[in-house]
């Protein structure tokens, strides 16, 4: 039974509250902090692009295509489906030679209520482009290019996302590697996207984490490639996510002192490079935006030095005050619970 | 600690759940199921706008102005803001000589997404009409006009929304008198439309909810007006919800054997008059969609009496099928937890 982490208030009452767990390891895997069940295995859904982009960099593909700062983020992203967003992967897919057409994520109306209403403005309807995960499968598309060479590629990338494609096993090696939980006998799903998802305890994913932010752990190859995506994403952090999101935000303000990725149902990663830690957050009841994002902003002001400013900003996603209709206050998100748990925890 | 009502399952693996409490009570106050904890005092939120209507009828404004079906069931809506919810508020408000500037509910995109995009594509922004809320405001306006009879209604209507405005005490002694709950000494918060929101525990909502259906223990006018509005959402189920929402759906289909109204939070509440019983969940995430509505469509499923066609559209609502943006089927809510726990709740 995991802890409460997150209390949502209205008023002076609790109206409701998100349970969850919590782990922060270094990269040899030594535990700094542990909330709630850190070992059973959870879908980790979006929270492991980083990992799922290693190949795309390690095996030179981004370099022979030329991929810019903004596109190798994007490859780490579940962005808005912003205009910028899908002129990004599109970018991408034309250096491999394709479009849109190839990209087996599916369509869906972009995640940033504006950027469909503008969308529906103009007369127009989204295409896979506008789908959170464009940009990693553009990546996998590029992977693609690099893994077959000169050949006409579409004979090849068509069902790159099933299980035993080569792009995918290339995806999943990298994804064993870094964790290094044994995926082959792990309960296995399919996401959002149509790639697999391999359930992973959180304590593998926390120490997969510390090793994307030093490299301890991980093949030189996957240790320079962790390093560039990690420096990408901190020139481009409005790829990996957009207008008004966490990961933007928080990037945006911090730089490379935290790289921050949220996944599907609750799931939330950060490599923080300077204390070399790793963390991972699994929300039980799946919710993101007011549950594990309040959770990683508690755990970031516990764990990264910041000054003043930056204590303030952060305290912003840790204690969110929550407004209805007409603006008036009429309640928060707190951190509080998960506050009290992290001091115990790391004692 | 309230126990798992609904596990939400990708592939094999159980991914997130949802815990709460269930309450089922007669109108007597006798306990005929309960789950988790029934006598914490939550905040029902939108669950009681029927609750909240009675006035309206009771005082005789509703004949008095001859409102319709239409109107009286958009009076109990948490709608989406679709084009026919918004033009069936502003033919209340109308009849109370007054438009959409008298509402105080603040304004809010369509909750459907189709309708939010529909507005955009005409170039439009949305007002008042379009919040949720919109009906329930109006009810509340078209009440003011029987309170003050002939008199300019421009001066008593503003600030309706206070708890001291003689509307909101008429509103807040007919929740008091449904519920048999000490409101003044409750715990209170400000809801989204900026109305007061007491917490009341849910047997005393399931109680609540069990009178609306039968009669026992209302007042003879309350009584009437509860029977009243019964039969207007029976009558125009769309217009309480809208568009393939679970409300509209299920009263559709079931007629007036269900009346459920669901409120924000992970709240639902609901009379089963044929059984004379009233049901009142609240999730403790605060989840809507995927866990309260899942939970109240096997507690429908445990208590009406339903033939197999019926059966089969109720379980669509309880083991619910969840695909991907390719339209792959990649997991399930499931309420099988709760089922379990009626069972042995029910004996």
């Amino acid at each position: 039974m995991n802890p409460v982490l997150v209390n949502v208030m209205r008023g002076d009452a609790v109206e409701s509250m998100h349970r969850g767990a919590v782990a922060v390891l270094d990269a040899d895997g030594a535990v700094v902090a542990s909330i709630g069940d850190m070992h059973r295995p959870i879908l980790p859904r979006s929270a492991v692009k980083v990992l799922q982009a290693l190949p795309l960099v390690a095996s030179g593909a981004a370099d022979r295509l030329g991929l810019t700062d903004d596109e190798l983020a994007i490859a780490c992203a579940s962005h808005n489906g912003e205009a910028l967003h899908a002129r990004t992967a599109a970018a991408m897919l034309a250096k491999a030679g394709l479009d849109h057409t190839a990209l087996e994520c599916g369509t869906h109306w972009p995640y940033l209520d504006t950027a469909s209403r503008a969308l529906a403005a103009q007369q127009r309807e989204p295409n896979a482009l506008n789908n959170n995960c464009s940009g990693k499968h553009a990546g996998f598309l590029c992977l693609a290019c690099a893994l077959h060479g000169d050949v006409d590629l579409r004979q090849y990338v068509g069902g790159y996302v099933k299980p035993d494609h080569p792009v995918m096993r290339e995806v999943t090696a990298a994804l064993q590697s870094a964790t290094g939980f044994d995926l082959a006998t792990a309960p296995r799903g399919t996401d959002g996207c149509s790639i697999p998802t391999y359930a992973v305890p959180l304590r593998h994913l926390a120490r997969a984490f510390a090793r994307v932010g030093t490299g301890i752990g991980l093949s030189d190859g996957h240790a320079r490639a962790a390093k560039r995506l990690r420096a990408a994403v901190a020139k481009a952090p409005f790829m990996v996510a957009g207008t008004g999101r966490f990961d933007t935000r928080v990037m945006e303000r911090l730089g490379e002192r935290v790289f921050c990725k949220v996944g599907a149902e609750g799931v939330f990663c950060a490599a923080l490079p300077g204390r070399g830690l790793g963390v991972a957050i699994k929300i039980d009841d799946g919710n993101n935006a007011r549950a594990c994002e309040v959770v990683m902003a508690a755990v970031i002001e516990a764990f990264v030095a910041l000054d003043d400013a930056q204590a303030r900003f952060m305290r912003g996603f840790s204690d969110v005050t929550l407004s209805n209709w007409n603006g008036i206050e009429v309640g928060r998100l707190t951190a509080d619970p998960v506050r009290t748990a992290l001091e115990s925890s790391i004692g």
